[in-house]
């Protein structure tokens, strides 16, 4: 299944952390930003439900400049909602029928300074759970190289990030490499392999999770875990993240 | 198996590159340095050879001033020894008598930087497969927070550190808690669950073992590989590791 070292094909590589992310050559480069509990989830669900426009913004004084330019606002540290905000970080507050045809300015924890981290990218797209085999086929078609970059929490390593990477590369290894960068690249993909059959159960002892847990979100983790529920391409255009689907 | 978020327990945690320590308190944790291939294998071969002290050095200029003051000198790079040098990086070179007694001033391409990233730890061990079962049990006798440094290649990710990671992590965890930090723990544990029953076979794709593929040392691979071959504890001791149980 796992081509040797890559010829003139393109390859595929994880990065576990923002941190890390000056050891990849981003400049040719497909990034996906992966934030599964909860931003790139929401993220999905909200171009699935109409959303125009999505702004990542590193702050939350940002966020309220937008909202004098007629954007809804979403803002959360460290698992909850702020307030004063119109939307939380949970998947089912961008089901609300007033985000349609709206444009939002959002501010995470860790997505949105994952999608500034990776800012020399070729091409920037938030995958999740939610679009995972609609995104893989679109990964497949760009013809490029494919970075998948885990968000983490805090830049540290997180496991539900890490199983995403693993599903993506799983999909996209029969028609990528692997480069001098792959040890991320098989250990996400074991990891998926032990976890994909019911991911809610292998991630019980996780961090996140337990975090989430005492913020009972249970509904949102179960949903956020769920493949193919949004098919929809948020890419980042001129610093906001539009439907290429749409 | 595994305790919940811990109270006054000591917490072991897992870090996968030098790059992301600053994620970590390492003030009041003992840090086992982790470069199995090949650097901390190597210091435990040596130091079951006999050999008195070995002084971690940043840059080859700093080996050879060592020189000068009768040290014997190790200096790797990217995987080979280099010229001028008394000993390179194979665990076999440092199973020659004339290491016995001596003093050594050792460079390698991802050890010895990762010993410096660890300056601010309460207590500094180098460990590897062939001190494994050894060194879990002084871990164990320490009472203090254990951090698994995992050195990479350069900085990335790499298997071959992770699942000694995992390995000391299971033997560590019926008496250790773990904490927020847990996933890359978790992680580890999952990936050595995998690969115990045969680690050559597992690190097979890998990109470490692939690089050293081309260097002709299958020996040294499978050698770096044995359980407990190494009855040793290299502490870090004024800048110089000695055997504590010499």
């Amino acid at each position: 299944m796992i081509s040797s070292d890559s010829g003139n094909i393109k390859t595929v590589e994880v990065c576990f952390s923002p941190a890390l992310i000056h050891l990849h050559d981003v400049s040719s480069s497909v990034v996906v930003v992966i934030d599964i509990l909860r931003a790139t989830s929401s993220i999905c669900v909200a171009f699935h439900h109409g959303v125009r426009s999505i702004v990542p913004v590193a702050s939350v004084e940002d966020s309220k400049a937008y909202r004098e330019k007629g954007f809804l606002v979403g803002a959360e540290r460290n698992g909850e909602m702020l307030d004063g905000f119109d939307l939380g970080n949970s998947p089912f507050s961008f089901m609300d029928p007033k985000v349609k045809g709206r444009d939002i300015a959002l501010s995470t924890t860790n997505g949105t300074q994952a999608i500034a981290a990776a800012g020399g990218a070729s091409m920037l797209v938030a995958g999740s759970f939610l679009n995972l085999d609609y995104l893989s086929e679109w990964l497949i078609r760009q013809d490029k190289n494919v970075l998948l970059l885990c968000s983490g929490w805090k830049n540290s390593f997180n496991l539900e990030d890490t199983l995403f990477a693993g599903a993506v590369a799983e999909r996209l290894l029969p028609h990528f490499g692997l480069n001098r960068m792959r040890d991320a690249v098989l250990a996400s993909m074991h990891l998926y392999s032990l976890a994909k059959d019911d991911l809610n159960a292998f991630l019980e002892q996780s961090s996140h999770r337990k975090r989430l847990e005492k913020l009972q979100i249970e509904k949102d983790i179960e949903y956020c875990l769920t493949p193919n529920l949004a098919p929809v391409i948020p890419v980042l255009v001129d610093g906001a993240l539009v439907n290429m689907t749409a």
